[in-house]
């Protein structure tokens, strides 16, 4: 017989969660007791630390951790950081500890009240099982989730009471499930984009996260290249989509209307992909898009793609439609592009001007460094000068 | 210069919604004054009865009706009909009244107090814009979550002071926009499908309500014949996928755990589509599949995915997955089928048996009737005499 | 031993709730198996008739009824009529029935996915309780909670397995409770409340449906003879709370914000009891109080305090405070106050007046008839003509 | 002419919060503009730190601060010690920026998606105004709802452009309100619990952090010494309710069932004040209550009341509840009793003994400090040996 612990940690190992991020209290115990040998787990003493390491992990390996958090205040104090979890698309799987099943209700010590709500409406789920028998399932329910595009977090709080509990034969049949997106950008919708973008006198691209968080940086590459088009990076970026050390990388769009429209106004086709249609963040009214020109939005999430203001949508998988146009947009011949000349760093007594600060980062960081940036203020020189030329550089 | 109720008929217009649902009251007339002459308005007495309408209208047409409702209670009491809207996947767009905007908070008479909640969990979406200018971006972004896939009903809520507001000039880009589910099942995928069926000694079929809702009846037909395979409707089932007239008609799946593992126990390979797996409904416990044999899931629908039990699943478009497996199965040589005998009726004196009653209702329905049940103590007789050989017959 | 069925009527019995209403379907068959002969159940074949009926029922008894609901659908037809319930201030306990526990998560057929959302914002509570050992607890906190001030609706929903259950030995104690709102109006506040009116120079009461559904009706009367005040009832009345006959009983105040300022302005305090400040329909904006106005607010429902825009406000019983009022203030000797005249019938040849209609009406019903009316049209007639001087007339 | 801004200031000064706590970002620069002289800015760097001085700040004036916290991530991020606040009752008002409102539907950089989701179910009040007409009347909302008994968190959430709007007349209405919580416990229900208490051969007293919470310190003094009965304090203690260092003073109950009704099953009658009945923590099965005792609930706290397996409640104020019996209970002529002897401390080369260590600080620290206990592992020696006799100590 199998317990409802085992077949849980059976059920992670076969989706390779072997990975296991938290920070525990008296309701984690049972779970973590026996801690299969296979497993790592990375303790962290400040839940927003927790979170902000799962979701590193996972946009560093496409790998969906499991974040094992303590119930009420312990999962309170990661809402800070799943909340920009949501935005970067990572799937973490957050498994909350809870007080034992018959005592919930009286609000007892360490009781999570009412467990599904505190992540809302932040996680793509959230979860908790009525039954022990139920657990398993859950778990794989909220994997699943988590993992299906656009991926992004999930939460499931479980009875610490339930890990004790024998699993039932139906379980193996539920661990050994595979589940795949098995869609592709349709055939007839290919030929549109395709001769839309043909057909456009001056395209330009801009890039969101799904197009790192999908791993097809170098799709993006080809198909930039083939057009010989300049190659924006969508509003407040959360990845980094593109190298900037591309030839025709241009630069970070403004976070603000008036400043793309007026960025944009000169193609009569813009493309987007893998973005928000645009995640402003300043406000400077004006037109979305100057009169003579299109916006074509490609999105693998529905709500990015319903929610937008402006452009015609296709909701479909971004890497493989980067992969496929790439192959069939007809190949310009285009005036090699000057890059961008790099902002002057003007360095004054006792004060470095940033320009100076980034580009030495830059020149002393390895290829594959990660660059976290905290400094918003600091957006435009440090876009300016640090080169970022792989998935998951940023 | 155009009024927000003016750019939102625009917008009605331009996605094909100008049949108008409702039961209107005080906060509604706003949005109803001045109505186009190209609209129609079908007035019901009862919410649920204007939800069930709506309802119908969607599965008949494959349009997304508007519904308008009255606030709180109007909005409430379509709440039951609603819930069955959900797993019929029918887009229905739910447009309720509100008070005016700085009053709600006061709760006066007709506001709806926190009016995204009341709604919840039934639609796929609940918005309350916050501003008047916001209104006409809201109530697409409802139409388009309706219409993707997987389709289901959306709720929108709009203070009646909104209505002759001026709408700006990025209005016009909004309502312009075109969107699509632009993907297809990726041909590895494609391969994988065709190579798993081909393998098997004895494939059935078991189809699901998307398959009518996407409006590919006769692609399952043709896949059917090429496999000569049995073929199941899902237990359970809000909507008629297969014609019951078929010689491989085989029935409906009782809606239990070990009914359904015996009837499909002598199978290697089960290919679920567009259904859940399953919708079981009375409790016979039981292992869910017999050993030896094999569930493959293609749903559009990436909650039913996720939380299904057991099968290896692929998400990806029904109707197009269907289309070609048609193609690209290896048409196979089987005895055909016999019809099922049908049950024989037993009349007793003054008693009509249901099997008499369904079959004279089938005799005297043309051919492109559509039947509504509402007793589920008669549904064997009624799925073995009722002849449905039309998408929408049911 | 005892099942959990068996506790739950017995904590229905300790309570009085031996009435229920219902609309049963397959989820409910094991609550009602063996229903005791000391109970009696209601059947209708709405639920919105069903939850009307029990709302009647608190209305008239003062008690509150169970109302035992299917789950999804027929718990979601319920929510127009429960939205009314919110407003009368009726305790009614709602029962819906689910799914076995464990199968529940699956969503299967009649399964209430996420159940304890669907009846929110309306009920002051929503549990569904996670083990059945929790059940005869949760049922009672449902209990409680409806009938602590401010009254109203509550929802739980649990599993069909729950109820052949054992109860523990602590179910007894649970069973035993007895809950009491004890609270009353301080003896300071007393003095202050009262102290305020006898300076007042034309002192007006307005009362609302918590003088009625506390049965507060002839404590009002006392005290409004005291003060020789015209009495207005608080605008959009779900309850009668003052007899329509009385000298001094001026009307219903009017929905809208400058017709109540217009009305209240000549008098230098007005005193509300048990109602919102106030639930207005129409908007016709204005200033809500006339200069030299004070407003003081006795309510015992806290949102109702706290979300007025105008007016100082007492948390206090209503029963009590108009009690103990009404032995305190200063009796005034007031010119007694002619009735106001009645609006004059004129009827057409073919049409009734609805004066006429209603002055019949009045004329034929029995002393401790219940009027309901459903035309809001003809509010005014109705209030002019029919006479209502019981608890519960309305 | 005034701006909303203005408006919310008088209206924070009306109320006394003149204390803000907070961590800024954009979308909180146009609150914080002209911030008034008589108005003090506590800034910290981490939404946690912030949320903890706003609990400890009105734990120890009894006044409710504000608490400004930027959109998503920042208010996300102090969820984790507002579920503290919610058991420790301190009303505090958390104001959360937000972009402005006709861009917030779009998600935008900064926007807090679907706002009044987030603190739920932790805060008494989630709201977002409509209109920047009914920010002044929301945000008053807010302030009153803390303070009603039971206190708590509220929470509003206030597009940044609504601050520069302009108030209208009626706005001077809503500053001026005053609303207080106007009732005692009733003549009737004080004689009721009175005759039970004198009745009692051995009642003892339990009391919990709604004594402190409202200031009833000396009254619980009063009242156990005119009983001489032992008192504890209820189990998970947030608060110290009754001086450690009194004669009567019997320590803290274990958090477990089985423990509290081995050491309160000698008693008669248990009189639980101003606590959960109880907040258990460790998990040691029974029955709540040894045969023969009876307890006697009184909190002001209807979830409270409501949800308790056992005990007859009584939802009356605490402070008034505790003063009165005080005076009507029998003097009873007791032993004077021997303080429980102090835990022997047994220090070990180089290890402390915590009984040691809590000595020490006890011996060390002023008459009015103010404890905090991070270490629930040493709890036993910490209550043993620190001394606190003054309200708020803890």
């Amino acid at each position: 017989m199998t317990t409802i612990r085992e077949a849980t940690y059976g059920l992670l190992r076969r989706h390779g969660m072997t990975t296991v991020f938290g920070n525990p209290g008296s309701n984690e115990l049972q779970f973590l007791k026996d801690f299969p040998e296979d497993f790592q787990y990375i303790l962290g003493l400040h839940e927003g630390a927790v979170m902000a390491m799962a979701d590193g992990y996972a946009q560093a390996t496409g790998k969906a951790p499991l974040v094992s958090l303590h119930s009420a205040a312990g999962t309170g104090t990661a809402m800070g950081v799943l909340s920009n979890t949501v935005y970067s698309k990572s799937p973490v799987v957050v498994l909350s500890g809870q007080q034992v099943r018959d005592m919930v209700g009286q609000q007892i010590m360490v009781a999570s009240h009412d467990a599904t709500q505190l992540p809302r409406p932040l996680t793509k789920l959230s979860l908790e099982p009525l039954s022990p028998s139920d657990v398993v399932r859950s778990v794989a329910e909220a994997i699943h989730t988590a993992n299906l595009h656009p991926k992004g977090p999930t939460h499931i709080s479980v009875p610490y009471d339930d890990w004790e509990e024998q699993a039932d034969d139906n379980t193996a049949l539920t661990i050994a499930r595979a589940v795949q997106d098995a869609g592709a950008l349709a055939p007839e919708r290919l030929a549109e984009i395709t001769a839309a973008i043909d057909a456009a006198r001056s395209p330009v691209l801009v890039l969101g996260p799904e197009v790192d968080a999908t791993h097809a940086n170098a799709d993006a590459v080809r198909l930039a290249e083939r057009l010989g088009a300049p190659v924006w990076i969508a509003p407040s970026p959360p990845r980094c989509p593109f190298p900037t050390t591309h030839a025709q990388f241009a630069g970070v769009l403004p976070a603000n209307v008036a400043g793309i429209a007026q960025l944009l106004g000169g193609h009569d086709l813009v493309v987007v992909v893998g973005a928000p249609v645009f995640r402003y963040h300043h406000i400077h009214r004006g037109r979305y898009l100057a009169d003579g020109s299109r916006l074509i939005h490609i999105s693998q999430d529905p709500s990015e793609i319903a929610r937008a203001p402006f452009g015609d949508a296709y909701l479909a998988p971004v890497a493989d439609t980067l992969a496929r146009l790439s192959e069939t947009v007809a190949a310009r011949e285009v005036e090699p592009r000057q890059p961008a000349p790099r902002a002057t760093a003007e360095d004054r007594p006792g004060l470095l001007d940033p320009n100076t600060v980034f580009r030495a980062i830059s020149e002393l960081a390895p290829r594959d460094a990660i660059h976290v940036v905290e400094s918003t203020s600091t957006a435009a020189p440090f876009w300016s000068n640090v080169e970022m030329t792989e998935q998951g550089s940023f």
